[in-house]
């Protein structure tokens, strides 16, 4: 079955969450809004008198299933194709570390729209200079070193949040680095020596065969100030 | 089995979710944090060097399982106490209104806090104002505005978000509505007419037996001006 993923065309967003699994689980799907007339389609679904509405991308379709909200996408793709436990308990942490990512991502938009995301940046550029200071003193350090805790006590493995084994909340740490080294180069270089495993994690998804392909590959749109992560040189001094 | 829920004892904040769940399960659980010497515990509990340690608050301990995030939590006892339907497709959509829910939730924490959750209100309040007005101009309609929409288009009954029956949803979302019209009296007047369906699940939970009984007990903790829904009068002009 052919999955059909509906997102954005032109940012990564949140809709990279759900392509990372897709793409390391070597999922067959269309990436439907990047498609010749997809993005009139994307637009129709969030219009069409469905009983169950999504409320905003990323939305996934599988056979007659139309599952929104990111984590909400990855606690179904996960069991499918080997990217969490299969147990309960393993489950519920692997989705509690996905919602955690979740929060983190959150704050990193508003870091940049701290007085809506409706208006410009450029409109509240003086406000986001006042909240991406607290997130890169306090709250980065926050996120980040919980999850190099999460690594560390970790009795089966260091390169993994979850067990032995690659989770999809592996592959959105991975993300949220990635896009964070985008934004706050400064800061997180200045982070860095507190984070040896969550940059050894980072390194280590990059590397994996199926993400290095797809990292380089023209189905990576790139990162770019329209999205979450953002790099303004002011906010990162 | 006896649950111990660990939040913070003085404001209904995230674990109100978890607690209107228990209450109208009729669950037996400990508010651990507001017993007698519980909040050492609950901060102990955070400092603990367990292997999948916690985030933050609220955490619901049950038997041997350590679980966290207030979405993770209910998609955890929704099943176990009838509060969302078995099936998959059910449980999902559950999960994914739940999920819209505490995105409401943390925009709404962030409308006094537009410039870091570690600074105090009054150090934010110019800043809080242009948020909170995006809030009840914008953002508040396009949520509450969706929840109508999801009530009027469910086939199976207009007082539920899924199928015929209450789920962890439509306890989430009377909490939501009740702390709105709490901190936006003035807002959530305004909308009312665009919103009979939403009103009129908010009526009906506050009118199940258990609820009523827990919503006038001492165990329900009162709204104020130190948890996520906040009433300040010039943020609700």
């Amino acid at each position: 079955m052919r999955y059909e993923l509906y997102y954005w065309p032109t940012i990564q967003g949140r809709g990279e969450f759900v392509r990372l699994a897709l793409e390391e689980a070597g999922a067959p799907y269309a990436d439907v809004a990047r498609t010749r007339g997809g993005e009139a389609r994307l637009l129709a679904l969030l219009r069409a008198d469905v009983a169950r509405p999504p409320f905003a991308p990323p939305i996934l379709k599988s056979g007659r299933l139309l599952i929104s909200q990111t984590a909400n996408i990855l606690a179904y793709l996960g069991p499918r194709h080997g990217l969490c436990p299969a147990d309960e308990s393993g489950r519920l942490w692997t989705h509690q570390l996905q919602l955690t990512i979740a929060d983190l991502v959150a704050e990193v938009h508003d870091s940049h729209h701290p007085l809506a995301a409706s208006l410009y940046y450029e409109d509240q550029r003086r406000e986001a200079k006042k909240r991406a200071a607290d997130l890169t003193a306090e709250r980065l350090p926050k996120f980040l070193g919980y999850f190099e805790r999460v690594l560390e006590r970790n009795p089966r493995g260091r390169l993994h949040l979850v067990g032995a084994r690659l989770s999809y909340a592996d592959l959105s740490l991975f993300q949220a680095v990635a896009g964070l080294c985008y934004a706050f180069p400064n800061a997180m270089s200045r982070l860095a020596r507190k984070l040896p495993r969550v940059n050894a994690l980072h390194d280590a998804i990059a590397g994996r065969p199926r993400l290095a392909a797809y990292l380089v590959s023209t189905r990576r749109v790139p990162f770019s100030e329209e999205g979450i992560f953002r790099h303004y040189r002011e906010l990162d001094p």
